[in-house]
């Protein structure tokens, strides 16, 4: 008889709180500070931007908080998704180790982003916002808010780094699909672009300038306000529905997880997975707990704990973070999601508090295994999510040798249908490894050296 | 509390057998004939291009098969797929009638195609067969058998129409991802492909074209085979574990459907979700089945039940089915799916008995209609799907109309996220629809005045 390889969650089951690490941190964060001032700024300061409802998860302490009915109600769409034991693949590397993967692939657009889109299109809406902008690298977090924010009648705004939006043409279809707009940044709608453009007309666009241009098209604006799809508490906080639901899952089969991982770009995907487990560390239970970036971007192990600004104009506030520096540019690796400068305060933390282990892969290690994952498992993961397959692969391994029955879980974090591009590199063998030398990262962090000290 | 709107089934329930709607029918079918000799022919003369073990399927005229084991486990990865209430459709329309979906879209290519391919393979694997051939239109057929012959570690050669191929490079790449070579039709790789080139070197292809060749290259080459992902009785009831999953979540919340909706293009997912329900209105059950087509490819709603080439070359045996005659070229609506002049025999055989009613719709209607889903249910249907979806909006608003608690049961059949190009075409309003005078059918079946009648 085939054996039984999904855990499936009832709706009835469905997580209704969603779990704020920050009433559990050893050390507790440091303040965000004020981009002019760098005095530690509060809540009202950040109402420019964003909906007070946000911002008071933004800063809460509460373990737990409800979620309200009408998200719930569209988590219901797709979640609780499946918990799935990747045998296949157990059986190709010949492993005592059992992979279970939390499959965040089955939503609309693919991928765990609408956990925290329809979270701030419900906040916003009820707040009273008329419009949302935002970001967007590769496409994942503007497509989940295009459709958030339609299921809520929201007007979404996304502006889409340019290469991006030259490279994935169906991304900017998605989104324009779920009714929202979507431009190519640095656009001429913003100072901040056309100052860019004035200066480097032929500029792919990066990360940190799309946020420059959000925000600014959020603050001059009348009934608009700006969502961000990573690095911030509540952001990481609306993710954790997926952990929490993993836990209720293993528990299902009587088991629990010996290693977890995901993979960080801003942070919210790991947090999501990771951060109920990283509960159960704190209160004393054995486990490892591994988040995963590329070589070419390494925010987590390569980069200091500083204070700095989230875009590249600097017009955040600085944030408490890992980071490699707000002007640094990642190379061209097509794990666009991981392409970011910083890393979610929150994730930092438990770096810098052992709780969490960070570890770095290169992109052609990465498309090898994402590449076993589709010949063994079937579904072909998205550039980011072979990174996370590719800790579950070491670890695998590892139990192999060591001849122990591992437990390993690990964040699916959505397909790669949208990115078969970077497949066609590979596999045409047109794809190259970056490295990046110390003396690149210290220049780049040089701009940093008058900043406060976390 | 939010209301649960999925049926989840188990693992454990899967259903382990296929139902074959031959055991079940009113009125057998007339064998296929022999396309020189147009004599009734027997497994033995399709044994050049199909295993025997698949012949045997397709005459079997027993009522259950059962699923080897190695086909459900591979099934396992994504089934048993969810059936899901559209309550927020249900809700935009006002409509006292209750819509439950099947979601064929979670598969790993996004189809409810593997359910057929993951058999072939299988089959074709335990034969001896070491390469399969197939012919693919918007490609959703393609990647499916790409997939599925990868994971029996089977060589696969896909031809794709060459319009799609180029319009639709995303599908060429997710084949090649699976290890598949995918190449555009016409070819020069086989005689048929040479001999259409050398008249018409700027053809943008044909499904029947496609097909004609992938049979030459399957019956020229040394331990090659020919793979169909629709029309054959065997396919079809590969495809049942749809409706027979369906009929197990249905009976787990105490329903039956008044209504059964599914696209029909070749016939594999509307067999997939009706047969089982098909079977329950032979003995007795008051049940509307409704199959749904692009009225510009009218193959259910005008075409006449004849004898005819399942493709363009006139290669394969002569079929009893709805054609509109091999030699018909469907406009280039969006949903390439249902661009087939024929109709599986078994589908044929169903409405001739009056157990299902045709219906046809035109792309700018479904493509409303798709929009209405993505913007009230969130996941973005393929266009195919958009037929399904325009027959349950036509039901919910006629059960509106007289104020009756219908239940209805669509097919889901796949996702568009490949297919976005035909949502940007219609909302820039480049859309239109296509009549198809009876004066230019009549004419297209012309060719088949000699043939044999069945």
């Amino acid at each position: 008889m085939a054996e039984s390889i999904k855990v499936t969650l009832p709706d009835s089951e469905i997580p209704r709180q969603w779990y704020n690490l920050q009433a559990d941190l050893p050390t507790p964060l440091a303040p965000p500070l004020h981009p002019g001032t760098r005095q530690p700024i509060g809540p009202a300061e950040l109402a420019a931007i964003f909906p007070m409802n946000l911002i008071e998860q933004e800063v809460s302490r509460e373990r737990w908080i409800d979620i309200p009915e009408p998200i719930l109600e569209r988590l219901l769409t797709y979640r609780p998704t499946p918990l799935i034991r990747a045998r296949a693949l157990e059986k190709a590397l010949g492993t005592p180790a059992r992979i279970y993967y939390k499959h965040e692939g089955v939503s609309p657009p693919g991928s765990h982003k609408p956990n925290t889109a329809l979270a701030q299109a419900y906040y916003n809406k009820a707040f009273g916002t008329k419009h949302l902008t935002t970001e967007t690298g590769a496409g994942q977090w503007g497509s989940a808010l295009a459709y958030a924010c339609q299921q809520f009648g929201l007007d979404c705004k996304v502006f889409m780094v340019r290469i991006s939006f030259d490279q994935k043409p169906f991304r900017k279809l998605m989104m324009q699909t779920w009714g929202a707009t979507c431009i190519a940044s640095p656009s001429t709608e913003t100072a901040a672009g056309r100052a860019i453009l004035e200066k480097t007309p032929d500029t792919p666009g990066s990360l940190g300038i799309a946020i420059s241009e959000a925000i600014e098209a959020a603050v001059t604006h009348e009934g608009t306000k700006y969502s961000l799809g990573s690095v911030l508490n509540h952001v990481l906080m609306h993710q954790t529905i997926i952990g929490l639901e993993a836990q209720k899952q293993m528990a299902l089969i009587n088991a629990y997880p010996d290693v977890v991982i995901g993979c960080a770009g801003g942070g919210s995907n790991f947090a999501g997975i990771a951060f109920p487990f990283v509960r159960d560390k704190i209160h004393g239970k054995n486990i490892s707990i591994i988040a995963t970036e590329p070589a070419a971007c390494p925010t987590m192990t390569r980069a200091p704990y500083v204070y700095d600004f989230g875009d590249t104009a600097g017009t955040t506030p600085l944030l408490p973070m890992h980071s490699l520096g707000h002007t640094f540019v990642p190379p061209p690796v097509h794990a666009g999601g991981l392409r970011y400068h910083g890393m979610a305060p929150l994730v930092s933390r438990t770096i810098l508090d052992k709780l969490v282990e960070p570890r770095s892969y290169h992109q052609l290690e990465c498309y090898a295994n994402a590449l076993l994952w589709a010949k063994t498992e079937g579904f072909i993961p998205a550039p980011e999510t072979a990174h996370a397959i590719t800790g579950a692969i070491e670890e695998a391994k590892r139990a192999k040798e060591e001849g122990k029955e591992k437990t390993i879980l690990l964040c699916w974090s959505g397909h790669g249908l949208m990115d078969l591009t970077g497949y066609d590199a590979y596999l045409s063998g047109k794809l190259h490894d970056y490295e990046y030398p110390d003396a690149d990262i210290k220049a780049a962090l040089e701009t940093l050296k008058d900043f406060p000290k976390p």
